[in-house]
């Protein structure tokens, strides 16, 4: 029987996974877009917008450049009235949601957008998301559900059209199995994409099996290494932007202003830190990548075209 | 029976104001401080600690000087941990609680320290305080209760130690007598003094007679008209200091830095603002202030030895 069980269980692997592998055989996601299969396609994506004020200013300047063309935001932030503000002031934006579950700074904290008490396994004493998890903390599948719908509809009931998910800290992709299906879920409810990229699927072997045939995945995704020298910041992207690969990347990005409210909200440690998200914004905003673009051929997509894709699937 | 409760209801009143004023008569607060009766002396106030970090930090520099020597903290603002770490760290700093029941700005908020659906009065649709109150709103005495406990609690459990409660905006002072009472209540159980003064019993009628008798109130207060010109600032301060009345008067406060976050966080209005509470700072701790305090011959007091009367109190 359980030898029976497994048999099902890797059939139903199997016929998902061949699905998605028919789907993309069949037209990849750059071709889906309108470009040629070997064209080189990224998203510029500035995450954690709404958390603190210098955030969402750098966000909204990286945004205003053009060459930074994606965000999402964190709705259990203090500063998410700000950039919801602005976000239904500015329609066009292409701002997502970061789903948010930990409350991961010292000085500077924040609790979830459902009723604490709905929401037990997520908080701690002091009713703030938890700092971090560790694996004594049970989090419960249930209460993110509670948590992720409730953060979805603050963010549609102040005027913010989200045009896809994705979750702060990778939580929901990097965790287990049962999360990402509550990712999934809800994804597939409210009818948004989301960011998962085939990068990740060999060390999370749940991710692939656990996605339905018209999900989208993302070719490749960059993100910095947290501890590298700041010298070597422009170097790292100049780099990956100059290999990089056919197909759709997601650059990762986290873009503030150095100022005193910055460097307060992060001043236990150094990683994503005031400093370190100064020198994203600057690499991002600046000549060098705009060269390295033209210089590439590299073309920007945004998540709502990818968004419409999967809207025009029959 | 309606005269015969009157009558009751009017001998209650009669018996709390004549203990209030037989112990007034007896020895004044500035004698109980050690002060003659004529001593001229005042508690300078900082109000709103926590709810930004150019507030914290404003906060801060001004105890530094000792020329700010009390304040109070918003536990359900973003920066409470930030400010509670360094009252930990300050055991000898005079903080009391700001107690707080609303989020007043439009582009910055925060929720309540309880669980948001045991306080639904207090709440908004998105799970904020509300912005204001105004007749129609429905503020639930015992939801005030429930969210003061959690307040007070929250910041125990994180290390603050209390001298004093406040109400942020007096809702509490200011609202009606219900809401007074929660207040009285929870400062006779947590043993702490609150601040009500001598000032406001004319327009709040129910104030004086919800007091116990071993209840201390302040003198008298000043605190600066919201609307009054930046160039009448110094102006204001230096005439209240050279009439002050004898006793213990406490000066409400709001210091900030007049700083990107600040503006941020205050940009719909300019009343209570980043560059308004840059004026309370620059004024309290510069050298005008000091001149006038040593001119008039004006003591300092702290709310911690106000609360050293009532614990030794019989």
């Amino acid at each position: 029987m359980l030898a029976l069980l497994s048999a099902v269980a890797l059939l139903g692997v199997h016929a998902a996974s061949s699905a998605a592998q028919n789907n993309a055989g069949a037209k990849t996601l750059a071709e889906r877009l309108g470009y040629t299969r070997d064209a080189k396609l990224i998203i510029v994506h500035a995450d954690d917008v709404g958390v603190t004020h210098s955030v969402n200013a750098a966000t909204v300047t990286a945004l205003g450049t053009g060459l930074v063309n994606s965000a999402s935001i964190m709705v259990p932030c203090p500063w998410f009235p700000e950039i919801a503000d602005y976000a239904k002031a500015h329609q066009d934006a292409d701002f997502g949601l970061h789903l948010t579950l930990t409350a991961e700074r010292v000085y500077y904290r924040w609790g979830p957008a459902a009723p604490r008490d709905k929401v037990p396994s997520l908080v701690d004493e002091n009713g703030y998301f938890w700092h971090d998890w560790n694996p004594g903390t049970h989090i419960d599948p249930k209460d993110v559900e509670v948590e992720l719908r409730a953060q979805i509809d603050r963010a549609l009931a102040m005027g913010v059209r989200p045009t896809h998910l994705d979750s702060h800290q990778y939580r929901l992709i990097m965790t287990n199995k049962e999360l990402f299906a509550v990712f999934v879920k809800l994804a597939h409810e409210y009818r948004l994409p989301f960011f998962v990229t085939r990068d990740w699927f060999a060390q999370y072997p749940y991710l692939e099996p656990s996605l339905g045939p018209s999900d989208i995945v993302i070719d490749h995704t960059v993100t910095i290494e947290p501890s590298l020298p700041a010298e070597k910041w422009a170097d790292f992207y100049t780099t990956a932007l100059r290999n990089l690969q056919p197909g759709v990347t997601e650059f990762v990005i986290h873009v503030a202003y150095d100022n005193d409210e910055m460097k307060a909200a992060t001043r236990e440690r150094a990683t994503w830190g005031a400093a370190w998200r100064q020198r994203d914004f600057d690499y991002f905003t600046g000549q060098e990548f705009r060269a390295v673009l033209e210089q590439q051929r590299i073309k920007l997509v945004t998540w709502r075209q990818i968004g419409e894709l999967q809207q025009h699937q029959p």
